[in-house]
């Protein structure tokens, strides 16, 4: 990170895509020291498959950092707009495989993430009446 | 739409966010010609969690004209970039509520979509032992 020559004693905000890469590295590495430096103090995490909602970085960090088991992160698509970004990701754990998508809004003074919110699809077998259109892979 | 003043028989491809909106606006009014007209005839369809593909405009029109009963459609959130974009919508399908996010590619010269791929998660009941980290709504 460069210094903001404005003010030489802030760190420049790291711009949105490194931003969210960050994120993604830290979250596959369980580095969870990097993890909370992508995050604002006020951060929100919101499920909307389980209506679950997780208030401040503090909450967060603890939640990431208590989730069983080992995975691997691997981002397929980023979007990102100055101060907002979706990635699309594949998650490996253990042998069950599983695609999310994280919408990220962030700081606009601080580059930091200011709101998650995170979609797990599973996978589902597809209704019956449609084959003639659709290939199967 | 207006005319491409380097080729005034060519209409001007329309924005990203507009085409986008368009789409949608297409879906929720089940307008299936005007949902055509946002589409390249090579479009492709991409649903990973049931591994199915659709490959064709004729074959993804079809698709949707025929995808039964009625629903209403709402864009939660839209994140842009000059040739891709993901949206957020919440459908309502009787009783059925569900979220989806897609992603979409637009041909940079015709600025019509050219692929998306489409999660649509269901609710699903948290794990148990996060209750004192998170809120429910």
């Amino acid at each position: 990170m460069t210094k903001n020559p404005k003010n030489p004693e802030k760190a420049q905000a790291l711009p949105i895509t490194a931003l969210v890469a960050t994120y993604w590295k830290a979250v596959d590495a369980h580095d969870w020291d990097l993890f909370d430096a992508t995050l604002a103090d006020d951060v929100v995490y919101d499920l909307p498959q389980t209506r679950e909602r997780i208030r401040g970085k503090q909450a967060y960090s603890r939640f990431n950092r208590d989730y069983p088991g080992s995975w691997q992160i691997r981002v397929l698509r980023t979007v990102v707009e100055p101060h907002q970004a979706v990635t699309w990701i594949h998650t490996t754990r253990g042998l069950t495989e599983l695609h999310a998508q994280t919408f990220f809004t962030t700081d606009a003074e601080t580059g930091l993430i200011t709101e998650i919110t995170e979609f797990w699809p599973e996978p589902y077998e597809p209704p019956t009446g449609r084959e003639h259109l659709v290939e199967r892979y």
